[in-house]
């Protein structure tokens, strides 16, 4: 089956609008934190693995320098670095 | 500049390993959640933007044929899917 560039496209879009929200889906969760203060019920150890593996996402990205992946990573890796210095700080 | 095949494996290994962390990552939380059912300091919004970002990865396997992101994203969807029931479910 032949698959017109047109789809390719479309498919291209979806990734870039599914990388971009789980991306963004940290900036709500900073505000919040930041604002209240609270961080008992989050998991410190969903943030150290999420982090790490943000973190080789990165580094994965660089290697096959793939720019959506190393731009998403990279802004993720700072807003999860945020929440997790946070949980840190607020226990 | 050549890449060596053992270059290839190491950096697919990599992208492996991220993507298993990032994804098993939410089973803390999920635990924790369900033990405490407390879910206060959670931002509602990160999980609604997380969730709909992780069901467009997961369709974007699909169409792509990609069993890594099939497979990383139908998990994280279900666990992603349980914080933010809980999340509803005790506010």
């Amino acid at each position: 089956m032949t698959i017109s560039p047109k789809v390719v496209e479309t498919t291209t879009l979806l990734g870039l609008v599914a990388g971009s929200l789980t991306t963004i889906s940290f900036i709500p969760q900073v505000m919040k934190t930041w604002k209240y203060k609270e961080t008992k019920d989050i998991s410190f150890l969903m943030y150290v693995i999420f982090f790490t593996g943000v973190l080789l996402w990165f580094l994965y990205g660089l290697i096959i320098k793939n720019t959506p992946v190393i731009v998403a990573n990279g802004v993720s890796l700072i807003l999860v670095f945020i929440v997790l210095v946070l949980k840190i700080r607020y226990g």
